[in-house]
């Protein structure tokens, strides 16, 4: 990601997730293949002791796959062979060798997480009070381990809200002149919260697409959306969901 | 983005641009729109000194594009309005209202940088020996003003040598089987460095895509590369790029 050949797709992905299931997101790091790197990002992040830690990538059998390296390190532990996981990477591969025995070395402490669409398992541990998920970067296999071994443990340790929203797009209204309407919806209706992701010019026409969020009630959420609608038409804009 | 709304093709873009200039890209950070957050990111982020910072977002007229707040606040200066900034807004917008004069309250000793796509501009400062360059968030804004007035600042201040590259498309090898393979061609070019990027299962066959950089030549890249297409077909792969 960090020399533009990847895009992250995960970060996208697991943000939606971890944001519906009623968690807040409150900061994503990237760094480079390095133990050193990844060691002081771990640093940043535990400084603010987070409930929650989900690290993607870097668990794979190749030399610059450092993720539990760069964690072992920060937490002064070492890495072993983890028998469950030696278990689990012979059920996806005929014969061990070196590389693939890498994938099983864990942070003492860890519990190793089944990857039903791959080889290098997941991986759990806690911090302090911060839960880590250490999931693999291919997309499939993240989302794999999350669905079955992260959604549940989220919804068991963590006593989530439920998000409710909305969106609408609408073409014609420079944000700078929808400012002070976006401002007068949140004095109006504190508790949904109105962001605007301009989405630069289509056609002549400034397009801007509005996302309403709260953590009250659907129908506030759309009761919001249809003053904002309204309004936007009364300034003669056009707004197509 | 830690939404899940949005997926950060702007990092994909920038890091791009950085490598390919030469530069060495070792961290991004995603923050909140909150003042204290993005104050607090770039703490991390000076604690290291670097030679260059982008920051992407949060240049509009909403009350949620708050970075120049946070650069202000963590700097310990103050924000006021840049008579050259409402120059170039004014080339732009017919009249000022308070959300467009938003967008020319510049961090102190700042120099706005023209936004030939769009309405608020880019915005230069220097803290220490950081050079910090904040760009809107709508991509194509992102890039006009990175390719007007980033791209030649970049040149004419660092000395950034030549990246070269090439890349290697392949199929039918596990990663775990590839691994000592990467290890001994980066023994035999330790110049060209050799990075796998598993892209999963197709077709039941492991694909994986292998990228190759150095800095000495681009002789040097085809080489590794040429050497490595060969063992990967003398392994049972099939390599298509």
């Amino acid at each position: 990601m960090l020399i533009g050949k990847t895009t992250n797709t995960n970060l996208t992905w697991l943000a939606g997730q971890l944001t519906h299931a009623g968690g807040l997101v409150r900061r994503a790091l990237t760094v480079r293949d390095e133990i050193n790197e990844i060691a002081d990002a771990l640093t940043l992040v535990f400084e603010r002791h987070p409930n929650l830690l989900v690290v993607s990538g870097g668990l794979g059998p190749t030399f610059d796959d450092k993720t539990l390296q760069g964690i072992a390190f920060k937490l002064g532990i070492y890495l072993s062979v983890n028998d469950i996981a030696v278990g689990l990477i012979k059920t996806r591969v005929k014969e061990l060798n070196a590389a693939r025995l890498k994938m099983a070395h864990l942070p003492f402490g860890s519990r190793p997480l089944r990857n039903p669409r791959g080889t290098a398992p997941g991986v759990y541990l806690k911090a302090g009070r911060t839960h880590i998920f250490a999931l693999p970067g291919v997309p499939s296999e993240m989302r794999a381990i999350f669905k079955n071994s992260v959604s549940s443990f989220l919804r068991r340790t963590f006593e989530l809200g439920e998000l409710y929203e909305a969106s609408l797009l609408l073409f014609g209204i420079p944000e700078s002149r929808l400012a002070p309407h976006i401002d007068e919806s949140m004095a109006r209706s504190p508790n949904v919260y109105v962001k605007s992701h301009p989405l630069g010019i289509e056609a002549g026409r400034p397009k801007i697409s509005l996302h309403l969020t709260s953590n009250t009630s659907q129908e506030d959420v759309e009761k919001a959306k249809r003053t904002m609608a309204a309004k936007i038409r009364r300034l003669g804009g056009i707004v197509t969901s």
